[in-house]
């Protein structure tokens, strides 16, 4: 632990939990959030749990005009003997930090923050929900808040993190969604800002997901922003497809974010003797192995919904229908397994789960 | 005027004004801001001017997650008889519409926030400098409040304008800069949100910027994110090019901000007889036509600064030095006529001006 301290102050009027069935995901917070700023004299500092509450924050916050934020997102689940887990955390405040280089944001202490989340977990914990398949999402946010018009980097942040106990993504377990490929609008590009978690890529997006919506699609797939032909990742997921005896995802080209699941995914796939290809794929190149028969699977990793099996991916006129438009033999067993082991309900053979009520401990990432 | 009707709240507290010679870009603000508020079942509404004060927002507010957000830029001009004047500010209303509607953010009453405007500079009239080339920087913004972790259009939104009385842009009139062609990072992409006003591109910038910077140059020139060939802005502004007999300009191909000082100037050289010509230039073609010495300035347009001289453009190796690093003659012109204009000073061919202090009044733009 960092020399940066830790300050606790508790609320003194705690909500009324309301029941799981209630819960969908990202409406209701908890009762303290964690808070913590930078300015240039003192870096960060002042970190502290605090009682749930609006920021005080200047109209001229350089986030509400040039959007200067990354934020991270990950999640707590009860294990069986009623433990708040956390799933690979480190990886989530080095990706955090990752962002912040790109978004011109100062580097925070992992190894701080990290016990910060711990404590901030530890003392919510009643509000991880205990049904099967729900839990306490953990959203870290940076804010840029120097009162300055000027297009600079700021001289002033804060960090943030609430929790939100979330219901199951699908309701009736895991269930193929039905996507379609992007051919008008781009997410993300070579050079932007694709591989950092910053609001910006995702105001970006809602266009085309409203659009994509409104025509009956659960979400789009986003081709490349040069040659509108790669695939890149699929609404706010990593996606992967079973072509033949391999496993294909995009690899990681600059506009992809580095997706904890996605790593997870294959570390799992590689661990049950599967060959996984990170590599360049086109649409049209999945479109000719789908005509062939080709491509078995099709599925989006991601924290909110762990897998999301891809029944149907519609490319204009063309129309692609994979396993019949049911879950898979992959998504269904990386799903299992993925929820298994951060439940703490399966043997964890990477190391991959940190107990928050088990302060020392040595965990690998 | 809509039926949306203006409440008036004015401060107890009246902040001593700064002097004008205290004064650099976007650091202090006036005594008032305006504010109206947005929800599914009220539409926009709550229209108030109010005493300029923190905002107080839910950390959940989707604005800080995922920056849908959008904003305009114009000033305040004081005349020679002392009236507040503004400078095509239909125009503004307008791109923030444009905004809104990339960013699904419901649309404004052009027609009502002008007039809310005009109301507020009234008020805040004393904040505009009297010094020669000083203005009120006028930022309009709008933030997405709904607290919500979806990643979906907000339900709920704050207009804010926020007033900031402004030094000259260059401290000794109007000075030629020095510019690096942006070779690695993108500002925004065909597709993307780069013809919207919103904070995601200024975030993506700030990179560039930096590191530009750290080498000594002022600003950089943004090429296309497809092919990195095609010249589209500089920094914050629109780019001009005087080649041979034309005056080049990159077409608004939908990555560009289509510049209100853009199309002025372009305006105001078709007035004086020269050939304007909006099109594709790829940085290539440019260099070639430097290297035949056809290129006889390079400017940039933008409210902040009105008319930016390019001294000299580094394209790697290849440097550019454009009228012995000298302000030009049409930059020169440009500027002036664009300033004397503004400031009320001028004959206003086009009847670009609005004096705030004459409700009753038709004005083309
Ligand atoms: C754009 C995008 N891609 C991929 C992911 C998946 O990343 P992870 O598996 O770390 O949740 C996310 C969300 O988390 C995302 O926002
Ligand atoms: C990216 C960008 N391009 C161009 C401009 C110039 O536009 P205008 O002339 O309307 O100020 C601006 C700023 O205003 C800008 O932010």
């Amino acid at each position: 632990m960092a020399e940066q301290s830790l300050s606790v102050f508790k609320t003194t009027s705690y909500q009324e939990k309301p029941f799981d069935h209630e819960l969908s995901f990202g409406r209701t917070f908890t009762d303290h959030m964690f808070l913590m700023d930078y300015s240039e004299e003192s870096g960060w500092h002042d970190a502290r749990i605090t009682p749930y509450q609006p920021l005080q924050i200047d109209p001229a916050a350089m986030v509400f005009h040039y959007a200067q934020s990354v934020f991270e997102g990950l999640k707590a689940y009860r294990s069986p003997e009623g433990d708040p887990l956390l799933f690979r955390p480190k990886q989530n405040l080095a990706r955090l930090n990752q962002s912040n280089d790109r978004l011109c944001i100062p580097q925070v202490d992992e190894d701080f923050l990290l016990e910060a989340l711990k404590q901030l977990i530890h003392i919510e914990q009643d509000w991880i929900p205990h049904t099967e398949g729900m839990s306490l999402y953990i959203r870290p946010t940076i804010i840029s808040t120097q009162s300055f018009l000027g297009v600079a980097p700021s001289t002033n942040y804060k960090l943030i993190i609430i929790l939100s106990p979330v219901g199951a993504y699908y309701k009736e377990g895991i269930n193929p969604v039905k996507i379609a490929v992007e051919n008008e609008y781009v997410r993300a590009v070579r050079g932007g800002t694709g591989e950092a978690k910053t609001g910006g890529n995702y105001a970006a997006s809602l266009k085309a997901q409203e659009t994509a919506g409104k025509d009956g699609y659960a979400q789009v797939l986003w081709l490349d922003g040069v040659e509108k032909r790669y695939i890149e990742e699929v609404g706010s997921m990593n996606v992967f497809f079973k072509i033949g005896n391999e496993v294909v995802t995009p690899r990681l080209n600059g506009s992809i974010l580095n997706g904890i699941t996605r790593d997870s995914a294959m570390q799992l796939l590689r661990h049950w003797g599967y060959d996984v290809v990170e590599r360049d794929i086109t649409i049209d190149e999945l479109y000719d192995h789908y005509q062939q028969g080709d491509v078995k699977e099709a599925f989006g990793s991601g924290t909110a919904a762990a897998i999301s099996p891809i029944g149907q991916l519609d490319w204009g006129e063309n129309k692609m229908v994979f396993n019949n438009g049911e879950t898979g033999y992959l998504a269904r067993n990386l799903y299992d397994t993925l929820m298994g082991i951060q439940y703490g309900q399966q043997y964890d053979p990477f190391n991959w789960v940190v107990n928050v009520n088990q302060p020392v401990q040595s965990h690998v990432s």
